[in-house]
């Protein structure tokens, strides 16, 4: 062919062969694809399609080509197209006729719909495991360093004294409900496919319920059609990495920050940080960095398959081949980055006292300075005028708000008193902060109770 | 400044100011501002934290400010930036002082996340009712049409018949899933931030389950730095649109091939197609179209979102102010498509005889008669072989499977009996697909059932 | 009809109506919309298409459409569904039958198409030129610090310092990419189809060529059915400013930081700072962050539409109405993103003094001293390790480089001679980088000059 | 720790050392490197900085280590982290001392940038091949079948009679443009960072024009920090392949529409055509399903670039090490597709009986009748409005237009005469769009000239 003529070392059949072909990723799934046909054949064998001894003979078969595969005998022939072709054609080089069996009732379009389901539902568990053990590692640094002062941002100004603690918990709650979101992608693809033949269901007497249970599918998807071209499971893992990874880049961020000189809240452990080519002072938040880029590749994991899935008329199309490759990276990435993040923060030294100091620049009372005022009646809009003014002349004199004397106070208000000092002090200023949620120090111990009964309860029901 | 001089007509402060307000957006949240504010004001008051008269009277107050906005008779003025302040200044010019009491122990971060949270769930209880109308459409059609046989695709091509309502089904299970996802972005809403102030909680003794409750918040976050900077409730709800959106441009794609001179399976309504400027015999499926379109925006919102949050350190940073458009116009987006979808649905004629023609074609018995094979102890891929070749003889002569004499069929196999016409009749092929979920017309009824009962729960799920 | 009983207020045709029309978008384009027209009247009166009073006729009246659109006096009514039908409705109201003429030989596909184009030539001239401006803004602010040492980052860590000047034209280089994808976005919308009228060209001796040139299209669309289908110069569009907000986000990012307490690199001007409503010491980069978070959203609108092109047959589908929304988005949010960093640049006052105090932190003098043993013999990889040492030597004191003794330095090499000094000063460390395009003073004055070059061509362009 | 103990198999380093290697990606870079490395040791013994020997030596040892990549004969390991540290350790391993003199002057930084801006060129001139060659095809069969008539679409409705070869030449001109915007990406690679050093430039006097030269750079970059920081050629990369790939979904889902049964306009070739496993009688167009799916990833791959990159503050982060891996994946999609579309074009049967049998319905000749009106003085909009009613005429006696007689046509109005025939014959009404870039014969035979113009130069300029 002329297109192949001179520059392609490919001839058509190869190339088609390779580009058609989806083995090199869907390999991955050799274990749920041999599983699934395990119980596909006890199933034909218990329903009668075919012989007891045929149905025995197919699932040693598969057990004997699975211990192949896992002990690194198995050579994939790109030839086989798929992971289904491979592992039947192997089955039917040991056992024969009978392995040419197996597929009845059965299409590659409801085999592969299984296959991806059982490998989702897999992922998931071991991502749920894997946002646990961040959580822990987070919780144990709030625990180890509960009454460190920092100076909580907004706008990344210094806003107000926060505890480390109530910071580092708000990321145990952002992965809290990334746990539930994994949990909910799971619980996408805890429904069994097969049965459902190429798109219509199949003349077979089938048990569907016998081999969705045999699997550990909680259930049987009712249409035939839907099973073999639904891919929301994948949607909604990729969807549940993309918003969990998102949350690793913020706290990478923070991570990067505070690695910097400029702040130099905490030090990364040496094993979770590295130097350069040229610079010999460096110690880089690698690690921190490498998780936040990141977030592209979920994201484009994503937006992949969205895209891919638009527009597909029922029931399956080929396009639907490309909805593993980028689930399963989605996974591994988000898999890989918890992972990291866990080891970084578990290992990573806190530098108190750097916080503090910065805690002390940035006028942190004056919102409780204007709540002073509001408490004894003054309009809370006007209160803040006042030490807006207040901010001004400190900065006029280069002093802080502690610096100032009672007839500073006093020259801007009548209201202030000899109590104001109260306000001024940054740990009764945390302390003061009582309320459900809030950084004083008896709310946030309420919160970690909290957190860590969410923590227990997700782990156990992973053990479950 | 010399930026501004020359060709730009603004200046300085009039660009910031339209550059750096959100009104224009978030002035749809009104109704959910006003009644934030009021819950936060009678909490205030029963908490003791202001006289209960200024809680009375900021209560009414905003009630009359409400009452304006929604008789058209409020001036919005982008000098104020944001619908919180539009609303206090209304306020206090009406109240006087006692408006000014209301931002106690509040901030406009707390206040924000508030309004949308509230937002939010509304939308999504929107979207959830949407969504149950248009399965109500498809479940009616499928019941008004049970019997039609269409020809099933795989790879656009003809595959096997199947029941036309068993088509429609499979959008019907999509679309719960949706209503699933919908409730899960309900869900992830409904956590009431007020009373976080600005990102540390505060030191006035407020009753944050209070306000969560007049506000029908299940819960209070947890987290007052979370509280601010999460928005992870707008991410699942475009996410939540984008998937049913995707599934809308699926069944809209399979609209607008039906509404082809060459399938012809449909017929729109006239209110639900449109003519051409320049040709005079055009019936287009404009608003199938447009649905399948609208896929790219919300996705896109969806992706802007995700983009907006990568690497924001905590807690409340502007870039948050990005996070209202997008979910609107998803929200919006979304349930317009549903509603349309309805709309086509409910309203186009079908034409079974176009689809029984179609079906006709392309040897949709051929599985039937492999499986003929296996049942009589071919094995399947074999059996598959025999029917290839006696299609590839049809083709040859230019005539269908069913045109074949039982000595075609038994110069292939001598299995090949009688009876192998009954594998030929488009109808008893369709009635042979018993397994659960398959196209058999016993099993698509009992499918018609379980959609009807998690239709019906949904509704109920709504009311309730 | 069911669908809309009960909660639905709108009835169908209004809703068809309201979801169906584009004119709340394209209405923008009227004056494109106009032009065209005109340009096309003319045309069929010069070819004798149309009479020539006419053709005059048309072209009057549509410039007291104009003039009317303009002055406010000129009522879109959603029932024209789109700039089209109005601008021809108001037409035919004022000038009669002739107006029904102009229509001939064109269709509302090429129209569009052509309005589009001509609206986003326009757009990508106004992004060109508030580029240059802010390029402008960043070369003065270069020219006015050029001196000053910042310390250089590489992963956000000290590494060497540099010249802020080198640092600011960084961004002018990324700009200066920015104006070249503008301005091929600008060559791909500028050619005309009009006259391809609805989809395959007409039956009227249209002279396409005298259009384009009279609406300043440089040439002509060779293919009737690419000319209807083709979106590619919006998504050139949506994709210049995708990237040029990008570039932007790190600009903030930079901003944000310097901004920060811990940096204080350099302070905001009050007009582009907002305060707190909660914190009275508060100035807030707000303008910053909100171009940061801005580009979201315009990656979001190259998403949508290139989701909404993929897949989609030839040649007009209603799913191209979605084209234009994302497209105005992108281009205005990048426009005002340019303008407020352009003022921002313009406006922040540089504290040099915070810059060196944090330059002379991290031993930023470390590659020169591994430079320095390099030059004399030492292979580099081995100067890294003894540079490595003395690093450590210095934590360990808790000192810098510049306090070790020659002695100090001769204990790790004997390579080490007085002449050290001079590579562990900020001053000489920069200045001895003299390569073409390194941070020494001679090598960034050149720089300085290259992008003032580029700069004046590219203001030049646009004049011309 | 505590972290690996339990479920991981990993340690820490193992886990670091593969979490945080490029090697995996990067190794494909590896000519590219050597290439670079080449050029910095000539240019460093040219300039003096090492001895002539040394880098006489360093240049024959990569030699070396490349023959034994190529040969298969070279062990990568991942604790090299990357191919700049697998290949320098294998140089040191061959020659000594002088191989550690490589990296003077130099660092990762500018290495990476180097190596995969040449790798960027290379891909885009790869595609810009595979483009040109798919072109070819398209032309080949537009010529070939030049005169074929095909029902020309718009809503996917019969729209006008248009000549298939204008058809396919639409997607020439889309490919025409996907060329330009490889080749800008190719030019936006063009440029060379090496010298550039981490982030400053360097003490050494290194000859950055000549290192440029001899590595096939047409400029050096002007500016340390962005030459380390930059990576647009890859976005623009990226983005050249999701255009065109959103292209070629749109000749795929053509491509599959064809091939239905509905259509049947075309048949692929056996070998662009699959199976089924299960249906006997299928023939898919797997392939063309293929492409269209494809272009998900490839935006992904967009997208992922994107986020990355947002916000991150200059200079290098390690973020930044996501960027090959996408583009690289981009570019291989978008090559791969290239050539089988262009496979599946060259060998595609076309059927023009099947295409011209439904061209012959849908009333394609309606604009020309109302053309025939509008030219004896009827205004358009009313010639529009008749022809709508001969069309409802000609539906209600289930007859075409050309089954009318003059009576029924002067019925309507009295302008038609005898010589309405010749608007309503097929070949007639296309051969009379003569207008430019119109579907009638000759203008289609002008612009197939053009298109072989551009054709011609695209590849003289490859070959260039």
């Amino acid at each position: 062919m002329a297109l192949w003529s001179g520059r392609f070392t490919e001839n058509v059949s190869e190339f088609t062969q390779r580009f058609g072909a989806s083995l090199p990723v869907d390999k991955a799934l050799y274990a749920q694809d041999i599983a699934g046909s395990q119980a596909h054949a006890r199933m034909l064998g218990s329903a009668g399609v075919i012989a007891a001894d045929d149905a025995a003979a197919i699932v040693g078969g598969l057990d004997r080509v699975k211990a192949r595969i896992e002990a690194g005998d198995f050579t994939f022939d790109i030839n086989d197209e798929d992971i289904h072709m491979s592992v039947e054609r192997a089955l039917i080089a040991d056992i024969g006729d009978a392995g040419a069996r197996l597929h009845t009732g059965r299409s590659r379009n409801d085999q592969v719909a299984t296959d991806t389901r059982l490998f989702a539902k897999q992922r998931c568990e071991d991502l749920m495991a894997a946002n646990v053990a961040l959580r822990q590692a987070l919780v144990a640094q709030a625990e180890a360093h509960f009454d460190v002062i920092l100076p909580g941002y907004t706008h990344m100004q210094h806003a107000q004294p926060v505890l480390f603690s109530h910071h580092l918990l708000a990321y145990v709650w952002m992965l809290t409900r990334d746990f539930e979101r994994l949990a909910a992608a799971r619980a996408a693809a805890d429904a069994s496919p097969l049965g459902s033949a190429a798109l219509a269901g199949t003349t077979y007497p089938l048990d569907r319920q016998m081999t969705a249970a045999e699997l550990g599918f909680s259930k049987v998807i009712p249409n035939s059609l839907d099973a073999v071209s639904d891919r929301d499971f994948l949607l909604d893992l990729s969807y549940a990495c993309s918003v969990s990874c998102m949350h690793l880049s913020r706290l990478c961020e923070e991570i990067v920050l505070w690695s910097s000189s400029e702040f130099a809240f905490i030090e990364l452990s040496d094993a979770f940080s590295t130097g350069s080519s040229i610079m010999p002072q460096k110690k880089n938040p690698d690690f921190a960095e490498l998780i936040r880029g990141k977030t592209g590749r979920v994201v484009g994991d994503l937006v992949a398959l969205l895209v891919t899935m638009k527009a597909l008329p029922l029931a399956y199309n080929k396009d639907l081949q490309e909805d593993k490759e980028g689930a399963i990276d989605a996974a591994k990435t988000l898999e890989d980055c918890l992972v990291c993040a866990a080891g970084m923060i578990e290992t990573m030294r806190v530098v108190p006292e750097a916080m503090l100091e910065q805690a002390k620049k940035g006028y942190l009372a004056a919102t409780d300075v204007a709540d002073y005022l509001a408490k004894k009646g003054m309009p809370f809009r006007r209160a803040h005028e006042v030490v807006g003014h207040l901010v001004l002349v400190c900065e006029q004199r280069g002093c802080d708000l502690d610096d100032l004397t009672l007839a500073d106070f006093k020259a801007e208000s009548d209201l202030f008193e000899a109590d104001i000092t109260a306000s001024l002090d940054l740990e009764s200023i945390v302390a003061a902060r009582t309320t459900e949620g809030g950084t004083g120090h008896a709310a946030v111990r309420a919160q970690l109770a909290l957190a860590q009964e969410a923590l227990a309860a997700d782990a156990a029901a992973l053990e479950g």
